[in-house]
């Protein structure tokens, strides 16, 4: 009864082997809340024991975040045809809030629905969607205001946690005090911070009604830091299933959220594909989807026009919109006098508008439409910096403050209607600046979450614009930015390839993470003392297992001594095995025990210099006291 | 005549191409001081003009730093048998005070040279070694104290300054201001400038008197940040011509000093082709290769074994010695809770003497000693950090500052010998604790260049342990490191291949540029606007050949657009043909100028939202006004 080809079946329920490999020697697990259907999501990763050499040991299982959905579960039956199970859909049930409607109620959405000339295309279990009852606001935000903990609340907050309890006897849990600027870090999350954060519009859980598959999670300052990923065909050669493929391989690799930039032909289809696969909230920007239903023709935009494709994509599921509302008219001017002009898409063509029409945005005189809209399917707005800097040079200048500013004003009328909102960020930014960039978000956008890409330090390196960006990223997320927008090798050159998104996803995560240290998350520190412990004491599987990228670690250590054995060897190819500095290291532990050091470097620690010159003329009598 | 069969002598001059192609649409050029044979060498990258669409304009060549030494220039003739010309000779004679030895007077450099078995591998024409007369001090410290300024301070001023004064009246000299943190950064570096920050210690320039063929340059918190990079055969598959060809690899990408690590069985051979080759300053860490003296036996060194070492060295023309001086007996013990221990390989050997002997680590005890050689050759101290942090759990821990404590003591002693000093740091260390290591080792070491090993801002990623560490290097230098030793993606892994030689270099300029550009270092945005520019107007070629690696930005374009036309194409991949950012923000400009919008902005800009309420109310009229 499928309208759908042999061929194209075939090809789209067979994920390839690459995305779906399960990590070395982790399994998925679930981690139960109160309720049975509330089951998050890790990764636990096994270690083997510590050898004699180092003092015998049972090493624990470490939990780490998981992204990566059921892809990574051998145990889970993947059909990308159905989709992936409704997580949500009880909750969402229970709160009956919401009706099912009879079928799309945008215009485009029926049109895609009934073209049978599109039924090879299209999603074969689409479900009817979900909208508010008349009335009625769906938000996360607004549940949070009215007291009310939702499970959505529950699993991010279990989630955050990462069964940090299970390492209380470890050793693992010690970490260094972090500095985080401000930002209010509890020691556990709990579902009731949770909501204290949601309410006050300090965090986000992008969580549409229409996508049930999510697993939910979170956004904020005060929890771990995000990275978001992108995917998107500019071209006609991508076809649906590679687009699937890309998201699978995005959350296997860390992606949280992942924006879909698609601006081909069949985009309504393709989202619906994505959508109903995913496991992690999905973003679109909808003003490139209007655009294409205007022939590219930015002029002919009208707000009827982008007020059906909100609809569509909300009714289809999409998690967050970024709307470029704070593109005004009068700060358009301002941008004519930079060295790289307006760089941002949606920036330009709602500037071009602006121009064309001498009149004030429609999405900034519509804003409280759109947020009307928002709330009957619990759509986030991603307030889009259209203005952002594309050069260092044009860095935190007036026409980019002056759209800040307009974002603040907007975040307000957002949280009237109590829709969820977060702020976009740029861009290039060279260090120096790069903290007044968060301190005035904070200030304001009345510490909404800052959502930033990059930014670069620097202009100076095509090809490796992951880099010069992540040095920014890893900053301004110390500082206080909530999620990372991943940039890739090829950024500004052309579209990356799986490689280039896997390099890009590494880097931020790397990113991400250096800031949850400084920031001092309880428990970040965790995978560092394990990957550090398990390198110390030669468990070369474990470092690779417990890194970000197993698979490339291995493939890099093996390149120099591949063999087996040199896995379990006590030295490594850097020094080899005649001299080798981790084996000296051990003596000394050894030594020290054996002969009381620990309690002399004690004595010394506290009389310091003066204790040296003393241990100095004593000669070595400070090791033969026992 | 040659002893050298006829394969090696083939394989030896002949370089391969890769290493050697001249930079895309550059050129070698010197400018000369004040007398010609002072000939400082830099590169000029030509530039397209603008095309009309954009307002026709010239656009000047942009010099930049240049370390390949005449590697990359068509015009110098190359002969690895031979070395590289002696631009310092003249320089190092006319101050009178060294003498040319009959010989090597090391024990070990004398048994080299008259070893019939190495003939096949021995640089041909060896000079003999040139050393201070008696009672004579030839250090660069020693000069600038007596108010000398030498060629080399001339040369490196001249060096620093870029010829930004050319670029004038181009309006890419507009940067913004540098946060400096207490750096006294001059707006043109003058030979007396230099001068005086050798003079106290705040800068060094390492240069030998056995280096003649050094292109000068300076390392201090108040130049531009360098980079370091590391070579060296730690097995036997490596052979000399390979070495040689690493360093020219090295310096091609912009390697600013060069430490050879190699711990092979003809280490000694191996270094002289590289310094007779090497345009840069060469650093080794000689304890190395005192312990292949001694079989791998640490309890088996003996000061004057080292100091036999030192002399060989010194006279081959080694321009810094890392020496872990710091690393004394009382500090061993308080590494014993580290979770990992000490990984310096040279602070891990002296623990080991330490331990076996029970008595204070000889160069310690020797260190004036040490000084006294190292002033007779100007070798430059890289007081070395043998108990860094090999974790983040370990940073800044009571060991590395008790270290960092004795690395101050040792400075002052240097100094007393008018020997010159850079301090190593660390290692693994996550962001908030960074500025901690900086701070301190301004203060307790009294403004010696600080030299750092990233830091690592997490241990979470092996296989991309360039960009944990980038992102730490990138802030440390912005504190006021002067030179970062890079890092590879192979690191804790293996050994690096040129791929990732490469990569970790082009890596560790994005971390320095960035520093430079955030300390506000006078005409460090120069090539940030000039790159910004080229990619708004579209001048492809230009935005790849002013990147730190022209050659993949073009490879990574062409992946998606390759053909030639898409290089001079108004549009790129990433939007296609029919919709382009760029094109739009042209058409503001546009606008702008026919319109004298310039002038609206900065009345909006005066009176921000008041305005901006006006201006909405007003609806188009600002745009009607002429």
């Amino acid at each position: 009864m499928s309208a759908i080809p042999e061929d194209f079946v075939k090809k789209t329920t067979e994920l390839s082997a690459d995305v779906t490999r399960p990590f070395p020697n982790s399994e998925r697990i679930y981690v139960e809340g109160s309720r049975p259907d509330i089951r998050v999501p890790m990764r636990a990763v096994r270690q083997a024991d510590t050898s004699a050499s180092f003092g015998t040991e049972k090493n624990p299982p470490i939990t780490v975040y998981d992204t990566s959905g059921p892809y990574t579960d051998p145990a889970a039956s993947i059909d990308l045809m159905r989709g992936l199970p409704e997580v949500r859909t009880a909750w969402i049930e229970e709160r009956s809030d919401t009706g099912q409607l009879a079928g799309p109620t945008s215009e485009f959405g029926r049109q895609r629905q009934s073209d049978p000339a599109l039924s090879h295309l299209r999603f074969e279990h689409i479900r009817q969607p979900r909208m508010a009852r008349a009335g009625s606001n769906v938000t996360q935000m607004h549940y949070a205001r009215r007291g009310i903990i939702t499970p959505e609340m529950e699993f991010v907050a279990i989630r955050e946690n990462l069964r940090l309890e299970e390492l209380a006897d470890s050793g693992l849990l010690k970490q260094h005090p972090g500095q985080a600027f401000g930002a209010s870090i509890p020691q556990r999350v709990t579902p009731e911070f949770v909501r204290d954060e949601v309410a006050r519009g300090r965090a986000i859980i992008p969580a549409n009604i229409n996508h049930p598959e999510l697993e939910p999670m979170i956004i904020g300052r005060n929890f771990l830091v995000k990275i978001n990923t992108n995917i998107g065909n500019s071209a006609v050669t991508s076809s649906i299933t590679e687009e699937v493929e890309k998201m699978v391989w995005s959350v296997r690799w860390g992606g949280d959220t992942l924006m879909d930039l698609s601006t081909g032909k069949n985009i309504h289809e393709t989202r619906e594909w994505i959508l109903r696969n995913s496991p992690v909230p999905v973003g679109t920007v909808p003003i490139y989807q209007a655009l294409e239903k205007v022939d590219g023709q930015a002029e002919e935009l009208t707000w009827e026009l982008f007020r059906d494709t909100l609809i569509e994509q909300a009714e289809q599921g999409v998690d967050y919109f970024t709307i470029h509302a704070g593109v005004r008219l009068p700060w358009v001017p301002l941008t004519a006098e930079r060295v790289t002009g307006i760089v941002s898409r949606g920036g330009s063509i709602m500037a071009k508008w602006c121009l064309a029409h001498h009149e004030e945005s429609f999405l900034y005189t519509h804003f409280a439409d759109i947020c009307e809209i928002m709330q009957a399917y619990d759509v986030s707005f991603s307030l889009g910096d259209g203005l952002r800097p594309g050069s260092v040079a044009d860095a935190n200048d007036r026409a980019q403050f002056a759209e800040l500013e307009t974002l603040g004003e907007l975040t307000k009328v957002a949280w009237e209607h109590d829709v969820q909102v977060m702020i976009e960020g740029p861009g290039h930014v060279p260090m120096q600046l790069i903290k007044e960039n968060m301190d005035k978000e904070l200030h304001d956008c009345y510490e909404a979450p800052f959502y930033t890409l990059g930014p670069l330090t620097t202009d100076i390196a095509p090809g490796y614009d992951h880099i010069t960006s992540a040095i920014g990223a890893a900053q301004i997320g110390w500082y206080g930015t909530a999620m990372l927008c991943y940039v890739t090798p090829k950024e500004h050159l052309g579209l990356p390839d799986k490689h280039d998104v896997r390099e890009g996803i590494i880097t931020y995560k790397i990113a991400a993470h250096a800031a949850d240290l400084a920031k001092g998350h309880p428990g970040a520190q965790v995978r560092d003392n394990a990957v550090s412990k398990a390198r110390f004491e030669f468990r070369w599987d474990d470092q690779f297992n417990l890194g970000l990228d197993p698979e490339k670690a291995r493939e890099f250590h093996d390149a120099t001594l591949p063999k087996d054995s040199a896995k379990v060897a006590h030295f490594c190819s850097m020094c080899g095995p005649k001299f080798c500095s981790m084996k000296i290291s051990q003596d000394v532990r050894d030594y020290a025990a054996k002969k009381g050091i620990g309690d002399i470097s004690v004595a010394i620690e506290a009389g310091m210099s003066e204790k040296a010159t003393e241990f100095k003329d004593g000669g070595s009598e400070i090791y033969s006291k026992t």
